[in-house]
């Protein structure tokens, strides 16, 4: 038994056509030339055809930002300039600037997209949290990949864009493509959402994987750091704090809370004992590392912890650096999504999507 | 070993600030008073104040139609006026009105939103149709729970709706409450679609679950029937129409094709085997009843028809009335969307967030 084995009729592949024929010329100015960073500059560049055939979107790089410096150039940064974005090369490119910083570039033009991906810190929130005041302030539409600035100033900034009818998209800085604000925000609209259940950390969920198999912790932890999934300080994902900032930036935006990270109670992995594992294993079960937010009379309770889940959960399934989230619904049922690449291109793809967003319709 | 038992700091609850305080009145006609229509009538009446709070939207209902007939009122059908849609006591309202029909009725008023909730037939599409034509001429946004009218001629409707820069929502005629356009059209967006593969069909995948665990095929469906999940002819649903249908209005709309039933090759359940359900289970392996399109050289295949699936492929934990989907992208990796309410509630859900969606930003 398989599936149909005759050939089928077959559609022509047709691009999806634009309403209307208009193409919108949009700046770009992008802090930040790490991973994520890089892969957006090439992620852009790849999509530049199918962006303008399908979303009438012609986006120009304008100004491209490292912490000493940047490129800069009103007709549009090409992709010779760009010179791979190689580290040494970058400065000696005619349109490198050195000491160029977002404060003193986004407001001489625009409006356009401001895309942050420079690496926040998690307490302060800074640079990126005063790059992104910066942008809102000046009339830029804002998309980031850095959690920090939303956490220090969740309200503040989106205030911020509200006022300034801007958009502010932060699906990268969530779960990457894995597309849990979306489906929180957009497809669930009109529906209360009673409970939101994550596996939103993929070092993490792959070390328990990893140990669920009989590894133990020290020898999963290793394991992810030689294949690159976990950073050589695992201190933020291990204990259960990237978690709990994801789980936050999500409650915040689909239940319309005002949390902070001393609102969530978290508990990381490094007490799970591989015997835990095992056993678990034994009665078909599993344990992951789970974000938590549910309602407890009339309040929300907010939690990040291990927790022992059977056959019939939706995140059951979830393994390896595989991550997944669940929302319990009053009309639509128990609504999951699990997937979405967790690599730097899969999040470049997050911000082009929110990008995307900002000018649809 | 269990989730965190301290007690956690709580957030408040805070319903969603809606930028801006403008309400805006939309008007409402309904066609179709059968499971979903009057589900949808009942949701949109308690959802009236998260409407108005978190969506700015005010909904009246103008009209509600029947085959025979219907209610109209310029200044807003109110809950009494509906009198719980009993069937008998509907006529005796004093708003009701015998032959009021769909073509007399829209374009009397409006713009509003033209609610599609009658049981279109699946070769001809009429009457819902004739319904959608009317009412995107007559400048009324369209919503809508029928396949029938998209199947019968999905460019000229989404075509007609463009050109008079209208909206048209089918979430609820693809797999209702899970939100399989959403994800495809708005969480991709930017992502190019490699693959779509999905167990659309609520109907099949319980009788095929029920066979697994040992029930012959005649019982597995009664056993559908006497719970309401199968209709008493489930020639459709079983012999894979209604997911041929599903998956052709998901892949028109995420990959600008232009299919019709005739590409899409079909085989439905009623072949399979309880020894083949047996000896796939015994395998550790599940048969389900899957729609795929996906790209042979330059060209798309679609079809319909029971797979072996094993422990790995993101839909095996997809069990009994539930739905799930699986999107292959060249960006973003796999996303797999599972879950969502079928029943007329479901559906009620999905129509309102499309004419939230209609409205939003």
């Amino acid at each position: 038994l398989k599936g149909p084995k005759e050939k089928g009729t077959m559609g022509e592949p047709a691009p999806r056509a634009l309403a209307g024929s208009a193409v919108e010329r949009v700046l770009i100015g992008v802090a930040g030339l790490g991973h994520v960073g890089k892969a957006f500059v090439g992620l852009v560049q790849d999509k530049a055809d199918s962006l303008r055939t399908r979303f009438g979107l012609d986006l120009k790089f304008w100004a491209l930002l490292k912490s000493d410096g940047g490129l800069i150039s009103d007709s549009g940064i090409s992709l010779e300039d760009l010179a791979g974005l190689d580290q040494s090369r970058l400065t000696l490119s005619p349109l490198w600037k050195t000491g160029l910083g977002v404060e003193d570039v986004l407001p001489r033009s625009g409006p356009g997209v401001f895309v942050d991906c420079t690496p926040s810190n998690i307490q302060t929130g800074e640079p990126g949290l005063a790059y992104i005041r910066t942008a809102l302030k000046a009339g830029w539409h804002v998309v980031t990949a850095g959690k920090g600035p939303l956490v220090a100033d969740f309200e503040g900034l989106r205030g911020l864009a509200r006022d300034n009818h801007l958009g502010l998209g932060f699906s990268a800085a969530t779960a990457a493509a894995l597309p849990a604000l979306d489906i929180g925000v957009h497809s669930l609209a009109g529906a209360d959402v009673l409970s939101i259940e994550g596996i939103l950390n993929g070092t993490s969920n792959f070390i328990l994987t990893q140990m669920g198999e009989g590894a133990p912790y020290e020898v999963a932890l290793k394991l992810a750091q030689v294949r690159g999934i976990a950073e050589p300080n695992p201190a933020l994902d291990v204990g259960g704090w990237d978690t709990a900032v994801k789980l936050l930036l999500i409650a915040n935006s689909v239940l319309g809370l005002g949390l902070t990270r001393g609102d969530v109670q978290v508990e990381g992995i490094t007490g799970v004992r591989p015997e835990d594992l095992t056993q678990a294993r034994r009665k078909g079960r599993a344990i992951k590392l789970i974000g938590r937010i549910r309602r407890e009379g009339d309040r929300w309770r907010a939690e990040v912890g291990p927790v022992s889940i059977d056959r019939t959960h939706p995140l059951f399934g979830v393994e390896g650096t595989n991550k997944g989230i669940t929302f319990e619904t009053d009309t639509m049922g128990s609504v999951t999504v699990s997937g979405g690449k967790s690599d730097p291109r899969g999040a470049a793809a997050a911000l082009l999507k929110d990008i995307i967003h900002v000018f649809r319709k």
